[in-house]
């Protein structure tokens, strides 16, 4: 039994296939051997609380919330505090934390931008 | 006079912060001398419509529009085609270019990858 846990959050949208880039970052960190599930705003299963359930039914101590999205909208200033606020009071034995967006760090942002030089050669 | 541009598109959220990170990736590409516009699906001005008309009106050439998007849903499936199809019969004289989504870059993908890593622990 592990004492942590991540959580990756994503939007979610109709088309399955959207969920492949999503996928394949969850495939690359189970390598790593961490515990780690993939759940989605909205459109795709599992919600968050699914996801959290299933975390914390498995006694994890610690689960690092970590959403998948360039920038910090409404989705993640109002609705994501609000979801994880009810998920603490479910679970009260895990902790839950939250990280920021990828656009809040310096080295998404440079791969980003390193991205759009070659892609626009 | 610049023969190539590049038109970074996002999505555009109600919450003007919300577009700090594409800013900031416009603004290094912009110091590399690159004739650059960030524009949105929603929300937000520009849009691309506007952007395209500018950097044809200038005269360029080749116009690269790179979808600052994880993963190609409805918005780059169908919503992004049918724009840019409209904007190459009005400015037939510039080559309008797209690239595929963030995700669908393996460098991309390691940078998230990577950024959860150090994220979750």
């Amino acid at each position: 039994m592990s004492s942590s846990a991540v959580i990756l959050f994503a939007h979610g949208a109709r088309e399955p296939e959207w969920a492949q880039p999503f996928e394949s970052i969850r495939d690359r960190l189970r390598a790593v051997a961490m515990p780690i599930e993939l759940a989605f705003l909205e459109f795709m299963p599992p919600s968050l609380d699914e996801a959290a359930a299933r975390l914390a039914g498995k006694g994890i101590e610690t689960v690092v919330i970590v959403p998948l999205f360039l920038a910090q909208g409404a989705h993640l200033k109002r609705e994501l505090p609000a979801m994880v606020e009810k998920i603490r009071k479910r679970h009260a034995k895990t902790e839950f934390r939250v990280t920021p967006a990828l656009g809040e760090s310096p080295e998404i942002v440079a791969a980003i931008t390193e991205w759009v030089l070659r892609a626009a050669r």
